[in-house]
């Protein structure tokens, strides 16, 4: 560590990403999605808890089914979009704590498996993850397409049924029509979002 | 878009990027502080809701006051570290919506301020802002020590009094002691943590 990366990969990271609202006809590989995978799975969490699951949606079928639980603006942009991953917080996450940090996992799992602190650290986690994902996406070339606009609920049912996966948000992947991005919107500065202490 | 950024970023972003448990005595400047803030900004958040707030802790004052607020284990960490920033959910983010969605920002602050609405999705979009944090510090070249353990109500008294802003998580920042990291833990495999659909 030491030195920043080059302008340009901060440039593709942050200052020129954008999300598409429309997307080019290309399928993400197999082997894309296994490379993201392979990067997003370092990002740090809790105790290394890692509690996001991730469902790769790219058949027919589930994207319509996605789509159809999906705000009424959000379904074309599921349809037309190569693959959408939803991202899921396992609240079962404590389960694999003696395979994730062998050093002190069965005095990990029982901390985690409170109730109250077993939902917060997912969610805060599995967001985590979640940006993860949409970093390495993009370190990788992919256009990101975040949304949170869906029955949580009906996604839960559809894609996992039988587990305590609680679906978080989604993201469209893949090679966005350029032309369908909005104009940027403003962000806060330094002192709005914050002081020194 | 569309090529990987190079190895090498892909390196220090991911997967030679560790968490250190001592820090050199080496401060953090304004100027990095500012240009973490100017790169994590752009990140991506529901109608950019951008609900994450950020004290940059790095007065002798300000590191005690928190460490004495975490546990036990991490209070060396805190003050040892040049900066600890706590990163905090504003749950009054839905009153900024106006200014970072003008075009339909009354509406969207509107759908907000619905009570369930703004603590997830403050807790959501906080949390990728966390971590969109974590990931442009790393890509200027610090170290991160994202931690969890901490009095967060007592956090949020001392340091977001008289707002509705609460405590998250926090993270050091700045250049770690190589010889402070612990071994890697495992992660989960692409099967263990999802599948296509």
């Amino acid at each position: 560590m030491g030195s920043p990366i080059v302008a340009e990969a901060l440039d593709q990271l942050f200052r020129n990403a954008r999300t598409p609202n429309d997307w080019r006809d290309e399928p993400v590989a197999d082997g894309t999605v296994r490379a993201l995978y392979d990067l997003l799975k370092w990002g740090p969490t809790s105790a290394n808890s890692s509690p996001a699951r991730f469902v790769w949606v790219r058949s027919a079928e589930g994207k319509a089914q996605l789509a159809s639980l999906a705000m009424e603006a959000n379904r074309p942009k599921i349809l037309a979009a190569p693959l959408t991953v939803i991202i899921g917080n396992d609240l079962d996450f404590p389960e694999k704590l003696p395979q994730l940090f062998p050093a002190r996992g069965e005095m990990m799992k029982a901390w985690f498996l409170q109730p109250a602190i077993a939902e917060v650290t997912a969610m805060r986690n599995g967001s985590l993850q979640g940006a993860y994902l949409i970093m390495a996406a993009r370190a990788l070339g992919l256009d990101c397409g975040p949304m949170s606009g869906f029955d949580n609920a009906g996604v839960d049912q559809a894609f996992f049924a039988g587990t305590r996966i609680q679906s978080n948000f989604i993201c469209s992947l893949g090679h966005g029509k350029p032309e369908s991005i909005y104009p940027r919107n403003p962000r806060l500065s330094f002192e709005e979002a914050g002081r020194f202490a």
